[in-house]
């Protein structure tokens, strides 16, 4: 490592961070091109289907100023035609001298590819500065091309007595406003959000984030027996403001006739199953799930979890409320995280 | 209130914290003697039956030091025989001048005498000089006597899926360390601690404190049908540690031979109002309820709680489980406090 790496590492990490909540499926990249110790331009990927970090960069120079200069990348530059020109190809034409990558891109259809081609030309390069700081940045990306699956996080809010509601079948804000910023913020991290036909039913929501995005999660809802037939005005199935899809064994509801945003899929067997199947044929990389209680208990009791939050007020709410999740069997999250939050707390597990 | 006033004060309440622990049913009190802006003595309550703080300062001093001084004491000075003589007497035999008391003593043996037998001797006298912090110091001797009944906090300790053990009628480690090591510590803060005869059988905890002290808490088990007859090796009936109290309705178990340390009531009717009756003419002014649920619940259901202290470990234990306190109807606190104690949260309510 060359002194100063690290620094213009972190330099191209903070472009990187601009394009968040707008990237989508692409992960969040910036880059930095620097001579002579002096930095010369910044860049990063601004959109989903925009030009990527590197080119964003170089484009802001002359072929005078990149010759004999360094890049510094936060993910392995591209080596295939995507929605974009491969930007490896690019770099070989600037005469870059010098390529330094924080992390190698876990996607399949890159990994090591762009490196290749990059050494195979010439260029001399490093790789793996500051590679956790940018694996942190894309965790959902990083994690779902590394293991072909999404993230999935559950989250949930709960009196200190451990009710979710005050009585069943009702709706009652358990946590406070600091908590309700935070959930509409946070949802933006996910591609997806998962409830529940009685979430769905019962607290209409419209699960949208407070963060503009051309690209806001998809409102998923899970109603194996087509019960929102009997609820075809809710929000999610008439807003229009993001894609909502359905899974259901109802052919009727499969077949209704809603508005474009609206998408149902027919499934047979283990709903949850042809849930995680959908998601990892289209590259949705991690899930939000917001409950109810019993969709949360069958995440945690039929597959990996990644990530538990829950949201606690400690008011007592009373025995006719709806308990929270609660697994079968005993389970441990390996970090274990608090923050609080005026007067309630949020507890973030992960493995 | 005179320059100084509040910073000599802040001195006798530190004096009084060092009686911690030893004052038992006493309060702390500490107190300073100035002249001419020099302190020249302190004093504080060591141990209960001992000197009070005013007569330890004054004690140290000769007439001609004390002779036209200002007393600073964080307690209004008694002016009845107790264990000690008054030391309103003192303060006037003394020519002290002026005396600056934090709190006027709620004990209604005391309350606003000591001030009148000053005043009336000449002696000017300014009451309210860190009041609050004074009235923190002993805050359940404060509410004992201002509201004639004990302090009562339920401490319970329990998964983020709300329960207190793994299997029924067996004992699981909830928490961790650090809540361990806080419990033990906490205990001392109360006269006695109450438990069930599940905890005691289930548990067979020995409920003393790390705190060295004369006086520690009262054990005292709540077992109506006299399970405990079966279990007559339990420590808290044989250790000889600290006095057990234990309120029954079997005559077999109120009239056993137990050890000295051990104290049986014979109950009629029901067994909490019973044990407050005799906490209030016993002048016990704080217990510390630790479980299990069903106790905690029927204090939540019954009575005015003052104080709920949760230990909660972010794992989950199961649907085996027994569930942690869950009041029959809503109830929230006033006052919330959360404290991170490594991977667990205390959370700290009250009124």
């Amino acid at each position: 490592m060359v002194k100063n790496d690290a620094s213009f590492m972190r330099l191209a990490l903070n472009q990187a961070a601009k394009g968040r909540y707008q990237t989508w499926k692409n992960p969040m990249v910036g880059s930095v091109i620097v001579k002579h110790g002096q930095v010369l331009a910044t860049g990063y990927h601004h959109h989903y289907g925009d030009q990527h970090a590197e080119r964003n960069a170089i484009s802001k120079l002359t072929p005078e100023q990149l010759f004999n200069s360094t890049l510094y990348v936060t993910l392995e530059p591209c080596n295939h035609y995507g929605k974009q020109p491969p930007c490896s190809e690019l770099i070989i034409k600037s005469h870059i001298k010098r390529v330094v990558i924080a992390q190698v891109d876990p996607h399949k259809l890159v990994t090591g590819k762009g490196i290749t081609n990059l050494k195979q030309h010439g260029i001399e390069v490093e790789v793996g500065v500051l590679a956790e700081e940018a694996r942190k940045l894309n965790e959902h990306y990083s994690y779902f091309y590394e293991n072909d699956q999404p993230w999935i996080t559950l989250k949930q809010a709960i009196s200190l007595d451990h009710k979710v509601t005050a009585i069943k079948g009702t709706r009652t804000q358990i946590t406070n406003q600091e908590v309700y910023q935070r959930v509409h913020s946070e949802r933006a991290d996910y591609q997806a959000i998962v409830i529940g036909s009685s979430t769905a039913i019962i607290d209409n929501p419209s699960l949208l984030t407070s963060h503009q995005s051309n690209f806001p999660p998809i409102r998923i809802i899970l109603d194996r027996r087509g019960r929102l037939l009997d609820h075809l005005d809710l929000k999610l199935l008439t807003d229009n403001l993001a894609p909502t899809w359905i899974f259901t064994q109802n052919q009727e509801l499969a077949f209704h006739p809603f508005n474009n945003s609206v998408h149902c899929f027919l499934n047979k067997g283990n709903i949850l199953v042809n849930l995680l199947t959908e998601l990892k044929k289209q590259e949705i990389q991690s899930i939000y799930v917001e409950g109810g209680p019993k969709i949360e208990n069958a995440f945690l009791n039929q597959f990996q979890v990644n990530e538990l939050i829950t949201y606690l007020s400690p008011d007592l709410i009373g025995q006719d409320g709806l308990d929270g999740l609660s697994p079968q069997f005993r389970q441990q999250f390996t970090n274990k995280n608090f923050e609080i939050l005026a007067d309630n707390i949020r507890i973030d597990e992960r493995n």
